[in-house]
């Protein structure tokens, strides 16, 4: 049944049945959230083992014999440059691994080119005016770091393959206040879209304005695959190699959503030009990451196959949830032509596209129902959605049972404004 | 026997003796290094079983019932906040825990400043040619991160009361280009002296000309004592307060000396002002503190009677490392006129004053005979000491038997350089 096609009497019959189911469910008194990309605790309970690996009985050392639990070591343990050098498709001697947080290092990055700059070129602080790349909808707390620097974001429209590259090339390669862009390359926060190999050709391929121009790569999703068939992203590192621009790109990732959020390791990966930038900027920062938490990571996660084997356990806990989202929208909204949304192979998020102008409805309908949503906007640069039309669905969180209860109510908001909307001009 | 006193013949009869000894060293090899203030293996040992009291079967809820191992808790955990509080003397309710560093928070700050500004004043970066005091001889990775950041370095003059005082408010007082001053206000890096309360109430009563200015008040050593007579600091939070100048100082320290370098936890602690603008800094910049290192140092050091039990415990171990520096000092050195020692009763260092002009010729005699010291100039703006005098001694890092060796090399090159020195002029 097409809410397009319906006739004025029918939408308003049809709208006074949601109200009532609404009112029905608001009675109950919910109290659920489905706002933020968080791990859940049974998820948490999977690195429960990696606090059993670090007893006062273990070995202290890193693999090249220092003491981990003294000073030194700034670039992180040997073990886990290597771990993460292939996690991340970068060269293990290109690795820093650092704390507890890759936003902590990407922040850390736009604040040192801000006050000291990249490519001996000026601090962006006394390069005036600067724009950076935002392509939306996308992760809100990057964009928030380059609008708390003052720059001026500038909206890319992403696709499936990835942002625009036509629009990202006339930006980059022409605009030398263009100084970055923030980019989630294999499943997108949070369409759950992989860039194709195309684009990430195109990436390599740019030839910014400015020289000091840096894309920032955080493949925070790198291995957080929850299908038979996941996504293959084509690897920046080895691509800007072959087209000579090995320093544009700057690498994150993180363990945050592979043992414990806020108690992982995260790392950063770049050309010898740039870590040569980040490593001074770093030796005044910092005495040196905490190496006793590299080296539990070590311990617990061992290799790449271990990290594999930690993701299928996750996978086990995450997939059905994102089964459950899927099918409740399939149900509820499937051929009603109110909503179209993302059906990923991996990541953290489902991305929905509601009628336009109907997305906050939709937010504060839930929230006025008891479940909390991400903010309508909050994926696109200053938190406004052009069409007010993007929803991010976060299934992670919350129990198997509260979710089911929690995305029937979102369907339901979602016809209900949807009628609300068409009647307004029919 | 009086170096100063003797006569050009008997001078250079004891070179020559000097000289003789000092090769018979060098012929033995030796590889030794007391150039950092770092804890020695038998210290990081005291910590290990905090290793055990964070486990798969403990409570992973801090005293607010939120969950450790996820996101949250800027701040950090309401019980730490509460130790460090009670630390640094500064209320918990203007405490934030974060990472593993001081330094880190410290450099977050000042960047913090350099972008976005105190009192909402312009950025530091926007208002040209700036100056920061340190107190000299002081500590060089305070001194590093304002030259990092292009400040212009002021050094003053320490005395065994703190900083001259009468220099600093002349400064503050009337150069808006002041912007700061490093203290490490108990048991100083290097000497060991700790401000007098006469020198932190008139910290208390400055009356800067640039409203941005801050006091970074590094409490390092806050409970390092290595006596039974320990140092009292006047508090300056209460002073403050008292002066109506809460927005004067800022408040760091962290256990990595308590328990584990590099994989300890640090604090800042500031008026609400201040913390306003860093919660705000913080938001952009992290997702949180690695929590679960927090609660495993709730777990392990309880409240400020399991700190000081700790700290007993590193005294025992560092205490006899400083009485053979200073017996040393004191068997080779003393009533020959050549050198001035500090007598700490706390923190990690003891500050010796050689010849004038002969504290590099000391450095390097000592590191060609196999012993790496703290370069000569390191702990004074620039690496330069104006009088080529200082030598920083730490004892804590050799063992028992090398620190011997080393002392005895030291008072060698030490009475070496002197001779050397008083020749020239004979």
């Amino acid at each position: 049944m097409d809410f397009q096609a319906m006739s004025r009497e029918e939408l308003s019959q049809v709208k006074q049945e949601l109200e009532n189911r609404y009112h029905e469910v608001q009675a109950l008194g919910l109290n659920l959230n489905m706002a933020r990309g968080k791990p859940s605790e049974e998820q948490v309970e999977l690195s429960m083992p990696m606090l059993d690996t670090l007893n006062s009985r273990s070995k202290m050392t890193a693999s090249n014999g220092e003491d981990c639990r003294n000073y030194g070591m700034a670039d992180g343990l040997p073990e886990l440059r290597l771990l993460f050098a292939e996690m991340m498709g970068v060269d293990d001697h290109n690795i820093i691994v650092g704390g507890n947080s890759s936003l902590n290092m990407m922040f850390d990055v736009i604040s040192c080119a801000m006050t000291h700059g990249f490519s001996d070129c000026e601090p962006w602080m006394h390069q005036g005016h600067l724009k950076f790349l935002c392509p939306a909808p996308g992760y809100d707390r990057h964009f928030a770091i380059t609008e708390y620097f003052g720059m001026e974001l500038i909206p890319i429209e992403m696709t499936p393959e990835g942002p625009n590259m036509d629009e990202v090339e006339r930006w980059v390669n022409n605009d030398p206040q263009v100084k970055g862009i923030w980019c989630v390359p294999k499943y997108s926060n949070p369409q759950g879209y992989t860039y194709s190999d195309e684009t990430v050709r195109r990436f390599a391929a740019l030839q910014p304005a400015a020289r000091d121009f840096r894309i920032f790569w955080d493949n925070a999703y790198c291995v957080h695959d929850l299908t038979n068939t996941p996504d293959e992203l084509l690897n920046l590192w080895y691509e800007c190699r072959k087209t000579h621009n090995i320093d544009l790109p700057i690498f994150f990732a993180s363990t945050s959503k592979i043992t414990f959020p806020g108690a992982g390791v995260a790392a950063v990966g770049a050309s010898e030009v740039n870590l040569a930038i980040l490593r001074k900027h770093y030796s005044y920062q910092t005495i040196g990451p905490d190496k006793l938490n590299q080296l539990r990571h070590i311990y617990f996660l061992r290799d790449m196959e271990g990290v594999k084997a930690q993701m299928q356990r996750h996978r086990k806990v995450i997939a059905p949830k994102f089964e459950i989202v899927l099918s409740k929208l399939s149900d509820h909204l499937g051929g009603k032509g109110i909503a179209e949304w993302t059906n990923p192979n991996g990541g953290y998020f489902v991305s929905v596209q509601v009628l336009d102008g109907c997305a906050r409805r939709v937010v504060q309908l839930c929230k006025e129902a008891g479940v909390q949503l991400t903010g309508a906007g909050a994926a696109y640069p200053y938190g406004k959605d052009p069409r007010d039309s993007n929803i991010r669905l976060a299934p992670t969180y919350p129990p198997v049972s509260e979710l089911e209860v929690a995305m029937d109510l979102f369907c339901l908001c979602t016809e209900l404004a949807a009628a609300e909307k068409l009647l307004e001009t029919k």
